[in-house]
């Protein structure tokens, strides 16, 4: 079975090209007992506060999907970080 | 190109006969300046923090997996969550 770990190499090259600095956060939750709320949409808020001490991130840098089914619900952050202004100068 | 929810969703078969409740997080971070120093096993206490704030986790529940190479590093960590008790009784 391919690993996740080989998941984000395989999709490598399509990010290569582009060579922006990306930070990506995916959170899988599979529940065993069906219908306890979610504590995804929260857990959610604190994983960018704690992100944010690490880097500077505006919040329409963010993209945020979040998805539920009978057991699993996943929650996925993609957030390009700003290029460092000296880059350009 | 596969997204990375349908990696979670084709993988869920093997999975789904456990019947274990589970959070998997992952973090993958693409750099595009090189040599700068990582933040992500920081980040992971960090992150275990946050998700002790919702789930009783021991650490051995925890499997940490941290990979780096060029311009990507990964952290992949995988929590069981231990059964409640009351389902055993």
């Amino acid at each position: 079975m391919m690993g996740l770990l080989d998941y984000f190499k395989t999709n490598k090259s399509s990010s290569a090209s582009i060579a922006k600095e990306r930070l990506q956060i995916l959170v899988a939750h599979e529940r065993s007992v069906r219908g306890q709320p979610s504590y995804l949409p929260q857990l959610q808020k604190e994983l960018l506060e704690v992100i944010r001490k690490y880097i500077d991130v505006d919040q329409d840098a963010i993209t945020v999907n979040f998805e539920q089914d009978e057991d699993r619900e996943t929650l996925e952050l993609n957030i390009v970080v700003p290029d460092n202004p000296t880059k350009h100068t």
